[in-house]
């Protein structure tokens, strides 16, 4: 699948829309997904929620998961909070495939804040069908 | 602190009540959410997105490991997806404290949908600050 | 599988073996392992080493998701660690599936101390082959 | 500490040295561990067992996290089967440190084999004490 239809297809991802989550980009076994943290995005001691970190990483994972045409399905991930950020605060997700066999593959996210600075690291694990993206999307 | 005073702290989550994620009951070491499933908690494929589904148990998570009266910040957490849930299911978490030291505690989060079925299994791990809640509360 | 076959083939796991760790029982789903810690289990500070209370913990995890005939093979896991265990001490790894799919089955196993406190939570999730672990025993 | 220190007093990891593990390098956040692999490292289907790469990965991790002189011990880990080694290959695991504050750090391990693909990925973080090591070391 090309850019341009895995955006359209990832343009129905309805959580990450109200989060305001926008998918940067998306090739081969990657992905960047961003969004500027403001208060719906916060805790109860102001930071950003665990949720809203989760969820962008999350996306980028899902993106780079999809990327290669066929239905990718979460089976499980980690994350781990290195740094508190604050409403203002732009940050991105970066999605890097680190394994891949024909049925399983296993993703890191980064997300990082807009000085470079790591905020949290995600790792995911997809089970790969055979159902072609394309069969699903609008 | 007393269940109402937790509760009242909670109505801070921005992102919870962004979500309609609501905090059924919270003791000590232990706590529950509920949300019902609408079109805004769905990914691309019309599942409910992993990000609702760690959100609501790092909810439960985040009440359970704050019930002491003390800070409790997240240090990681990790999910696992059982079964996918659709528009219209009532999901509920379930937090329970299985470890708890000075500086350190660590929580199961059961995540159900309204038949019983086990849709996800969360494990987070908190660092227990000397603060207490009652002195950052409004 | 019977539990006779099914303990019988996993004498053939060497580093089971060579750390003395024992398969108590095995049933469809579910797994008990135990080992008692003595010098070749600790790590430098005098404590049982994390790949000791890993190992045990993944031995139940093997034996139960394997209980049901067909071949599984780990995917990932995570263990937290709750309470530190000196030799002398004897643990139990006690494993339940959480969840099992055609292709995908997870699994937690706590370990407890001779004194049922809970030393480490673990879980685990694998793939499911189609191969028949009769085929691969001896 | 002087690496020649930290590696004097990684000798005392009793289940590394039983497992042949090595500690090649140590520095400031970081350690590279090694093993070549053979029969006592296998499971049931003899491939090396997930608790000789956990075991492998987390000696790379103890020493890396307590590369700063003062004394870390482990809070959880999470690692992810890439690729399946055997009896003959020999694998490295290399501990980079990706955050720490004051009293916590995380690291992740990847563990490659002979020619470089990756065979396991693991995360783990650490609660660090006030306890300088030389003070424990003999």
């Amino acid at each position: 699948m090309q850019e341009e239809e895995l955006k359209a297809f990832f343009t129905r991802d309805r959580l990450a829309a109200l989060l305001g989550i926008e998918l940067e980009s998306v090739g081969s076994g990657k992905a960047t997904a961003r969004v500027t943290l403001s208060d719906k995005h916060l805790n109860g001691v102001d930071i950003a929620h665990g949720g809203t970190l989760f969820t962008l990483a999350d996306f980028a994972f899902a993106a780079a998961s999809n990327s290669h045409g066929t239905v990718a399905v979460g089976i499980n991930a980690t994350i781990s909070y290195l740094k508190p950020s604050r409403a203002g605060e732009t940050l991105t997700a970066e999605a890097v495939e680190i394994g891949r066999s024909h049925r399983l593959a296993t993703y890191e996210v980064r997300v990082r804040n807009q000085t470079g600075d790591l905020v949290a690291l995600f790792q995911g694990t997809v089970y790969r069908k055979q159902e072609r993206l394309a069969d699903i999307a609008p």
